[in-house]
């Protein structure tokens, strides 16, 4: 099985699981809405990337890890969406979950997705019960509070904004679990594999700050010019198109760098070079070593 | 340290950890306001009150769960006062969290106390770590979906609500979870605490539709005559006063009962009555056996 397939079974099983027998039949749909059909999964499919790299000896903890990552990532798009936050009507190039299904559901989705991403862990446990509580520490720390990607929502309710705070955790703090519990979950150890999801969490940011200003709607299946219209940072804004560029370039080569040494670290290298193309604006990419 | 004082602990050092450095000020404040000061933290109580009467081996484990429990019992009734819910004004006697803080931080509150109450479980599993997936598969259960208290909520966006169905998610599942994890926390089987939690549940459900119809609003800390104005299913309508009543006295019969042979089962059958009193109505209490 490929890495996006194992990924599509695991969530499929989540969400089978949470809107199973006895469920409200509008929260059922609205836990599938949210979750399928899927972006490009770019955090999961990192975390198997780097698993596989480890040499991935418990794919069933592996694969949880990279469906809770995506439940959670999930979530947060559900309740970003919401009119409190961004008010978007559309999201993944369909209506958002609160415009197919109302702001209530579309809050006990999000809630529900994030108890589904928990339990998807202990479900797994049984192949390798001694990194449970390590791997809930990683994905509960980089959602939560205090620099998860709730805290990062929060700082846009903040007069001022510390962008590298805010950056770091609303977009970092996941990538850099999605690469942690990869490893973690191989039986790795979690700390040489965080710079690499924090450089490609930052990279993709600023890729999607240039699409921002840049792209048209249908092209991204979300609207544009949401930073501007939020008052939220973005890279173009504070460094101009050359130099949010710049960055993007100098993140993209610290991100290979920092791959640490292990069996697959070339194989790795390529994947995420060939995975991360349809993100990058034209004339980026990771470059082989 | 008795009851009330673990529990105050192992809160406060939760939210410490999730409003601590680098976290936005004002998510830190509204996490702490969302659960402090209590209410009378029943449930935890519960737990507690169970894990010692199966002998309490694992302190750490059983306060973990018992705060964990409570975290996301006040997820839940911030979540449950949005105005796209039941858009109350006051919780617990003081304005609500979007009242005091906005819709969008309510929001996020609630997310990261869901997010904490699982941290709070996986911190603690070093006491006893071949307990924490069945701990977390035991609450994740009752909150999430298909029958937890999200279920329970989403019961209220169908057009046709099983009332049996909504207050089993609604009330009962983290009364349930409460007894059951005091019992797996501190080593006991699961299954045979699960009616104690399901019939008091109920009886609390049973006994606040009772007052949502009898008393006032200062008495409660929270508005009265919400279930009419929400068209929610309330025992008092569905069985007269009277009726309501006669429930309330047969689920506290069977509570009773059902406590299973362990060797704190007189203390806390003495203790369950002692602490039910102050939410019964006048005339209702949990018999010695």
């Amino acid at each position: 099985m490929d890495l996006g397939q194992r990924i599509e079974k695991a969530l499929h099983e989540a969400i089978s699981r949470a809107g199973g027998s006895g469920s409200p039949p509008q929260l059922a749909a609205a836990l599938r809405y949210a979750v399928f059909p899927g972006g490009a999964r770019v955090r999961p499919r990192l975390c198997l990337a780097v698993a596989r790299a480890c040499g991935d000896p418990f794919p069933a903890m592996s694969s949880a890890a990279a469906a809770s990552i995506e439940l959670l990532h999930c979530a947060s798009l559900v309740h970003d969406d919401l009119p409190c936050f961004d008010d978007a009507d559309t999201r993944r190039g369909k209506p958002s979950v609160h415009r197919a299904f109302g702001d209530p559901l579309a809050v006990l989705v999000g809630d529900a997705l994030i108890v589904l991403a928990f339990q998807t862990l202990a479900l797994a446990a049984s192949d390798a019960p001694d990194r449970l509580a390590g791997l809930l520490m990683v994905v509960s720390r980089a959602v939560g509070g205090p620099s998860g990607i709730v805290a990062g929502q929060a700082w846009e309710c903040e007069p001022g904004v510390p962008i590298s705070d805010y950056h770091r955790a609303k977009t970092g703090s996941l990538f850099a679990a999605a690469t942690i519990a990869g490893a973690v979950a191989a039986g790795g150890e979690p700390e040489p594999w965080r710079r690499l999801g924090e450089c490609l969490g930052e990279a993709f940011q600023v890729a999607d700050d240039i699409c921002d200003k840049t792209a048209n709607p249908e092209e991204r299946g979300k609207p544009c010019g949401q930073d501007k219209a939020h008052g939220r940072p973005n890279a173009v804004e504070e460094l101009g198109l050359e130099g949010a560029g710049r960055r993007l370039e100098a993140l993209l080569e610290e991100a290979a760098q920092s791959i640490p040494v292990c069996p697959g670290a070339q194989t790795l290298r390529l994947t995420i070079g060939i995975e991360s193309r349809p993100f990058l604006p034209k004339g980026f990419g990771l470059r082989a070593a």
